[in-house]
């Protein structure tokens, strides 16, 4: 069955800033979706301004992948919706954290910490060096990965350890930060990416396109039954002491 | 300098249960805070009816390891203390978080995930076996460690993969489970041990002792200054592009 | 493309002993070949009797995936076909180690550690819990695999801590096992089983069999080129100091 | 008990080049060996062209921590030597691989993997970031550490995921670098960091010292029994079936 993917942006930068319109007319989520459409994903998407921000009951239930793009309005996600996407996770949907996103609620909530950062707008070169070449992440990626603009995170980025560390981006500046980050959490895998910024063209960027592709069908559930909590029954005698 | 212990005990159960207090008269908190005077620590107690729940900033402040005991009254841990307790464990401070601790506001909030898990009351045998004999916190302990008699809980337990798996156990019904698991989150460092229901003399055990007495040494704070976030300019010059 | 293993067997034990013989008459590697066949891969055999143990440059150059089985005579297996085999993980091949295979040659030089552990032969039922429900090597396995006798293999095993832990073993007899061990290696991703000892009917369970063609899926080349090492010219400007 | 440390160095540039000399005139195991003494470690020095490269069963048995540089002659070290060490590692003595080391016989061994990397000496500007402030080698130690002129060393390095990641290193001409990695083997604790080119003057350093003196304090034996291996007789009674 085709992996069924939902590209969530907040979609605010590209209605106030003509400067992130131009290069995303359709908006970071449509550029996503476009893309993930052309390698065979079934792809839609869902903005903050919809009505529960587009991801109604149905619609994660009908999600085995949800990427999150958000930056200026992290606050007016509604907790319940997060409540319902980490439930969700849980169980097994994947789920794909970009840039940004570092700061979401529900990333945080995922993580377990302040998820903070060092960071800086002033066109820095980033350069994403593959650090682990087993991983299917990074099909059809060469060593690294080159943008000739972008915005500095750096080091110390307050996550947990990642269990699987897939990229580290070098910056023009000085500053090195753990880019690409696999997670397990419960039935569920997330992968956070760095790159993206609203004001670069840096996911029209092939090689940017293919890792997030990669990182779908590698999020993709495993379809397992949910565990069973709570109580339970011995399954070998207990002796009397 | 001592490290300075808090064991905090929901304080509940030997309240209200003859049978848990006689086991432990002085409460879990009791038991625990004297195996690790005896140990050298400079160690203070915590109970939820106290005021701030016992943990006021000044005693947070003075806290370098923070041992959490809780069941019957997760829920009524003030968010604010949580969150106060949180931000030290990211600071620095080290969490140990014992048995139904598992189900804390505390744990859960650092783990991201549900914490769930099977659990029995029938007088299980437990086994816990040393599975990272290199791990300061199985110092002084043999192969495994033999509970005449516990709570079982079993796997699938719904945590993040362990940093550091320290112990398995064994149960006598058939279940097994990640019982010593360390966590780094922030600055912290974090340890949750299994065993410890309050109608067994657990806390009494030697060897249990021992792995609590070794994690607070472990999980004391480095005592770095919090790492910088935000803004950052470039150590580097960026060329114009 | 259809992934193509090579199932590889020491096939002494089948040789020597009629209770071998009797559960397994096409042999160890002829029950799993056949299964892994059934599962739609495309699946050759090879045993330690054949010139160059049946593992030359050709088979090697041809395998996707590589599963091992040994035990009596991992001695014989020759340095320079452990050496050729090891280079292939290293450049991309996934390995499968079952059961005694953690003595093998290939194994032990790949993990850096003794790769010792307890054992006994004496009927235990083994109950293999899956810790890691989101593990692509778990799906259409239920909460646990129970075979009603097998060998026993107990903690402490010396291998370095799994990259991911995906099964703990519960044995009748009181020991638990890491059962389920995924490990990276260079480009090549490994994976080892514990159960299969030859006197029981271990990989005719279905369950079993699912784990390894599942295993056999995830362990797949990812297909990069091998990375460039050695003397790199600088991507930037170095300045004069 | 001071923990005894034992500084190893193959001691080749120091005596062929001049520059070196001038730089380590007690070689760079007297520079490293003068440092520990400082911070109050029981420290004693051994160099390849000892008789059994100074590395005696006697010296073995009393080094709690062995530090290794090497680099030119990591062919002559006899791999019966590596064998005691790699033993004695896996008994519970700490290993520190300094730079070059990457390429010794003992590393590769207890990796599993090449060990390989790119690399350039060309004055690059080395930062190395700490990415883990929990841990206590980085104790005392600032956001990073900056080495004005080192060799290069750029990923991929082919080493197993560090069980922690402690530094990543940026470089001038536009590489990172895993730079400070822990690993557990068997009883032992391995810290691997990198470095340390004998053309720099980068073991004077304080902040470089520093990391050494809490490597050495980190990979300090627990000093537990060696884990009984081999036949185990049951400690539950196994039903007849």
């Amino acid at each position: 069955m085709t992996t069924r993917v939902t590209v969530w942006n907040e979609n605010r930068h590209e209605n106030k800033n003509p400067v992130v319109r131009d290069i995303y007319p359709e908006g970071i989520h449509g550029a996503i979706a476009n893309a993930l459409k052309g390698a065979g994903y079934d792809t839609k998407t869902a903005t903050l301004d919809e009505p529960e921000h587009g991801l109604t009951d149905e619609v994660l239930n009908e999600t085995d992948v949800l990427i999150w793009w958000g930056h200026l309005a992290h606050h007016e996600v509604a907790d319940e919706v997060v409540e319902k996407v980490k439930k969700r996770v849980l169980e097994g949907m994947g789920l794909i954290v970009l840039h940004s996103g570092h700061f979401s609620k529900i990333f945080k909530s995922l993580m377990g910490t302040s998820c903070d950062l060092k960071w800086r707008e002033a066109d820095d070169k980033e350069r994403l060096w593959v650090v682990d070449p087993s991983h299917p992440i990074v099909k059809g990626v060469g060593e690294y990965i080159e943008l000739e603009k972008e915005e500095m995170y750096g080091e110390h980025f307050d996550i947990p350890a990642p269990d699987q560390l897939v990229f580290i981006s070098w910056f023009e500046g000085g500053e090195v930060f753990r880019s690409g980050c696999t997670y397990q959490r419960g039935n569920g895998k997330i992968f956070y990416f760095r790159p993206g910024h609203e004001t670069y063209p840096t996911y029209h960027n092939e090689q940017i396109q293919r890792v997030i592709s990669n990182a779908v069908e590698w999020a993709a559930p495993v379809g397992r039954k949910y565990p069973q909590y709570g109580n339970a029954k011995p399954l070998e005698a207990i002796k009397d002491k």
